[in-house]
């Protein structure tokens, strides 16, 4: 077994030990909701992963991107929701999977619903959800629209689809800071689909599943009732943002890179972890600019460490430290740093455990 | 052969005869110049165009990863520059790969040289480069310091290694705007860089070569007397930001994402192109935040389009469009762009040619 102080710098490591922790404690959450679980593996885009959610439970995933869910497909995965409007250059492609796996596709366009209900030639209904705009504003349909009713009546009544519900993401609860303001989140989303598929059934169309999702409104929801199911993804591994949404605690962040000081310079260091191992992203937006906190050697962060700026392939630490220094740095956002890399480095205490790909091509 | 049309989207673009163009004039310019052209392969990490930039003219490449160097041996580069200071944790991948090329280091610390000095065991010099700082203040050790003439003395007279000479990269002619900023910038890399070598001879050390570089301040470098080689990367493709700072025009750049509408909002439209398709980067540091310029339908840019802004695979475009419209965005930063795709498609007028791999591992 080899030793984390072994791997070659950036690398990015998985701490096993928080991971199972957060799969657990979020399964246990969506049990205690009284909803299923279909966690979004855009976070990790890793079939092992993917794995360990489902036997903590959780009822099928959810995927950004056909790739993703050809990759996932082909690792076994069998009930797969693409929850990302449909992409009409990828009809085919979709089409293709859904006779293989059960799919579902979203949609918020009558063009989609058209544009599906053509070209949808197999024995199979295909699956298709209706998106709701539940106050995030950045797509879906108005829940008070009369929009809502044509497209939802649409995918009922087209022959080879069926309707399999509505679906929403509160991506507003990204500026929602601390429980409070993450619940209400929570709440707005849980009303304004429960309220939604109201009018659709007093309108005679059937309703089967009402599905939400963010991490920050998952970890913060006091009631779901009225819902189906849940789509969180970044609570496998959490990430600063988080932490300062208050959706989790720095001890929850599942993700680091693992990086090394290369230069030193009079009021800095360089250090091997750029834009192309951390992303660009840069944090949340009541923070100071900064591209991630840097761990201190007994495992909490160090108040006075940052990495102040990113490029390339450089990054800027805001202190000078000796050559050769290593140094783990927590993620802004883990999804976009997790896309960075092709691998994990799976850690259990100091010990490197396995090789975990990321499946990010697209 | 199939047409751009066929293509599914999201997709990254090169247009072939655009990039010959930047190619044969920037192979032009360092023939002018007296300088040879070491092209930075990090923008394009794909071993075809390396090819098409050896058959230009060019005398080597760059490289600012291990990984990225060790593709390139695989596929027949013999002379690579590694840009990027010593990672310590590298070092054997490194001296493994130096028996296999001509492998340039770089190092600006005692600590780097020390760990060279030790651990190169082969009979053939280790080629290693001092890294200078020429004013842009992110690496590389103060040209007016002793650390100059300690280091490059240091080396020269380790037992393995061999003085490859100074090396600078003017990162801060990306703060710099229209050619008489960016002229500025390129004189002083090259009279601190000039200035640099001549207190090393005057000191009894022998400096081979000097190298600098960055791509717009080598499209607008007057002279580059005394200087040996230049390493611009950027140029293969250019940019919106290179566009801003006056190294090219729209119309010299080589890369797009090709991107479909798939939502349609009141006031705005989704593509898919996100965070993952663009990168994070916030585009020229004087323009209005903005992720990327949209082209009009003639090729020239749409003054009125363009994505406002991304989340993971969400763009947010700032007009509704109808569902299904194809769109092609300029990057801001081409070397990040291209590092989210696993291929190019290949174009030339409005037919697709190849489909050439970007070699993004860490």
């Amino acid at each position: 077994m080899r030793s984390i102080d072994a791997i070659g710098t950036p690398a990015l490591l998985l701490d096993l030990d928080i991971l199972e922790r957060n799969l657990a404690r979020m399964a246990q959450r969506a049990a205690t909701l009284g909803v299923l679980l279909r966690p979004h593996v855009k976070t990790h885009k890793c079939p092992e992963i993917g794995n360990l959610q489902l036997a903590a439970g959780a009822a099928g995933i959810t995927v950004s991107t056909l790739y993703e869910a050809e990759v996932f497909a082909d690792h076994g995965f069998d009930d797969i929701t693409w929850a990302f409007p449909l992409i009409h250059s990828r009809i085919d492609d979709a089409l293709a999977l859904a006779r293989r796996i059960k799919l579902g596709l979203v949609i918020d366009s009558p063009e989609a619903l058209q544009a599906l209900a053509t070209r949808h030639q197999g024995p199979d209904p295909l699956r298709v959800w209706l998106k709701v705009d539940c106050g995030y504003h950045r797509a879906g349909v108005d829940p008070q629209s009369q929009q809502l009713v044509t497209l939802a009546g649409g995918i009922t009544e087209a022959a080879g689809l069926a309707f399999a519900g509505i679906l929403t993401h509160s991506g507003h609860a990204y500026h929602a800071y601390g429980d409070n303001e993450r619940r209400a989140v929570a709440e707005q989303e849980r009303s304004v689909m429960v309220s939604a598929a109201q009018r659709l059934r007093d309108g005679g169309i059937e309703v089967a599943e009402v599905s939400v999702g963010s991490t920050p409104a998952m970890t913060a929801a006091e009631s779901l009732d009225g819902i189906s199911e849940a789509r969180p993804g970044n609570y496998a591994f959490y990430d600063y943002t988080q932490c300062v949404l208050g959706s989790c605690r720095p001890e929850d962040c599942a993700v680091s890179v693992l990086t090394s000081v290369v230069s030193r310079m009079p009021q800095h260091s360089i250090v091997d972890a750029g834009a192309l191992a951390m992303s660009l992203d840069p944090g949340p937006d009541r923070d100071a600019a900064a591209m991630g906190p840097i761990y201190a050697n007994d495992g909490s962060l160090d108040p006075e460490l940052r990495l102040a700026s990113v490029s390339q392939e450089h990054g800027i630490v805001n202190r000078a430290l000796p050559v050769g220094t290593r140094l783990r740095i927590m993620p802004n956002h883990s999804c976009l740093t997790v896309a960075c890399f092709d691998e994990y480095h799976v850690v259990r205490g100091g010990d490197l455990l396995h090789h975990w790909k990321v499946h990010r091509g697209r």
